[in-house]
């Protein structure tokens, strides 16, 4: 294992989209979807484990979930846990977590992935990180995984690849350098795209040297790269917490997929299939699921369905569900709440949460 | 209060009707349907307490629910829970209260009722049950109420009045002679009966004195009237337990209604409506239960309902559902079993309880 080699696991989502299953206190990183034993945060470390020692793992997250991070992940030390003071996007995120990089040495290669993601093939997972980290140790480019699309999905945003390799030799297959990055496209657009075989889907996985993102944040984000160039020498020190304190609600709130990628010209694309997931709703949840002869899907919990087609279930474990005549639903039940909804109203329920809120005071939150 | 008046309240079915709210070891008459905090069984007990001294209260009921009788109405005398060995429908069980009634006195006013039962006016009962024991005190009749029916229910049966009074003077008006009995009717006929004024839904509730039911037995059920004369002398004693024990299986199987009111001449039926429903389905629930604005019903707990109507949902207290798209269903949840169903299917859910039990193994039964 390269010791070079870090890891940065951004995990301060609190997204409201799989209420009640996920809450403000327990976002949907730290479930156990699909039943497995792991959450998805402990997917995730693991699935680094191979690749990163883990020392060098580093997870980003809002000081509330410091302590069920500690508690999901036991061999990771209190500081390796960066608490951010406030929610500024990816681009802080990743510069706080380079600073503190930095304090610690001048040659890294790292990868930057979300906590909450699924990958089904990890062994195809550990191969194309490890050739990507081989390539940016020894290059002066931002590399962005590209997954090869299987469906003309309207919830990713995609990346189109250029045809050349640009001035580099050596450009390990499957590496390309990006032509443009493109917002979630309508459903007649992302068929372009899978159409062309141009288009791959923005996984949100990066991976570059120490050198290379600092010289990228200095050219495209000079207000963040001053905050953590002035604070570094504190970073793994008693002043650290103070200072991300003040300075951090100061930062831009800013992509980092905006902010420096779609701006940098060094921006190459590894284009990759491992059977991932950014699990960003029920529907992708519902296409996951392993699904009986109608179509319905119950995810950790038993279930006898009868006329009823297309709808998927989550009850705690151990549970049962008898469901007759019900039709494309989410049947989602956690911790006092009882969510039935159509899976085409699924953006609807952030709306929901926010009546329960005002109407419950933060109870069912 | 007559110290002569005494009540039988019927409490040993089993039904799984409300499954999964209803299980075999807490069935519906032990539920607190409504959240009122009193079970329907309590509320029944409580129903009679201003008509009936507590000591001449008797339940007849199976052994396995003897105790949570006990617990539920803590100031009923263990001998005063008659358990069944087995299920005879309700004349052996009518039966088996008379001769224990017969022991202690041989002059008794005597109501017979379900445990589980809903009744609204209070007041107007006590009127109606007072007036009927006045009535059964003095005549060798067997009084039965019929409720003023309200819509044309086919899940009752029907009882169709006499317009005279037969022989007897000095009837209470509301009173009079029944023409006969009849079987839950279709809908078709079910309009026509409550059209004619002549019909009355049959409420199960009876009303004799001893001596009258004693004779009626004996001309109309012999075998049963003759296995309880003979053990009548051990009623309230330690050979009481073995004695039915061994008698009260060999003794057929038949109701009260059958085996004896439709056969015996001398058959009175009291008009009277005091907001009556033997809560025998979901959907009589659901008639009864306080509706939104989109008819929705939530019995217990708390409810938001989006783009649904006609549904009635059963949560646990506390709880919260939150519907969105959902049209007519049943959907309750209780230890570990939640059910969502379509109203028109409510029939189905006692196959949907053997299918549960065969692939469960009474787990969730």
């Amino acid at each position: 294992m390269n010791q070079n080699n870090y890891c940065v696991i951004m995990a301060g989502g609190v997204g409201s989209r799989f209420w009640p299953y996920s809450r403000n206190h327990r976002p949907k990183q730290f479930l156990d979807f699909f039943g497995t034993g792991r959450s998805l945060l402990q997917q995730t470390v693991d699935r680094f484990r191979p690749i990163v020692p883990i020392e060098n793992i580093l997870i980003v997250t809002n000081i509330m979930y410091r302590d069920v991070i500690l508690e999901q992940v036991p061999d990771l030390r209190p500081e390796q846990i960066l608490c951010e003071p406030a929610r500024r996007n990816t681009a802080p995120c990743i510069g706080y977590a380079v600073a503190h990089i930095s304090a610690r040495t001048d040659k890294a290669n790292i990868v930057v992935a979300a906590s909450d993601h699924l990958i089904l093939q990890e062994d195809e997972f550990h191969r194309v990180i490890t050739t990507g980290l081989e390539f940016v140790e020894k290059n002066d480019v931002l590399l962005t995984l590209g997954m090869k699309p299987t469906r003309p999905e309207t919830g990713y945003g995609y990346i189109q690849k250029d045809n050349g390799k640009g001035i580099m030799d050596n450009v390990p297959d499957g590496i390309c350098k990006v032509k443009t990055f493109t917002e979630k496209p309508n459903l007649e657009l992302a068929k372009v795209f899978v159409e062309s075989g141009e288009f791959l889907w923005n996984s949100g996985i990066f991976l570059w040297n120490l050198q290379a993102i600092r010289r990228a944040f200095r050219a495209f984000q000079p207000v963040i790269a001053d905050a953590f160039k002035a604070g570094e020498h504190m970073m793994g020190s008693p002043e650290e917490i103070d200072y991300i304190q003040r300075v951090f609600p100061t930062l831009p709130s800013i992509s980092v997929d905006y902010g420096i990628m779609e701006k940098a010209q060094n921006v190459f694309v590894m284009e990759a299939s491992f059977g991932w997931s950014d699990l960003g709703t029920w529907g992708s949840l519902y296409s996951l699921g392993d699904k009986d002869e109608n179509g319905n899907v119950s995810l950790k919990s038993d279930a006898l369905f009868y006329n009823s087609k297309g709808n998927i279930v989550t009850l705690e474990p151990g549970k049962l569900a008898v469901i007759n005549g019900l039709e494309d639903c989410i049947v989602a039940e956690a911790d006092g709440v009882l969510l039935i909804c159509k899976q085409q109203d699924e953006q609807f329920i952030r709306q929901m949460v926010a009546d329960v809120e005002i109407k419950y005071g933060g109870k069912f939150n």
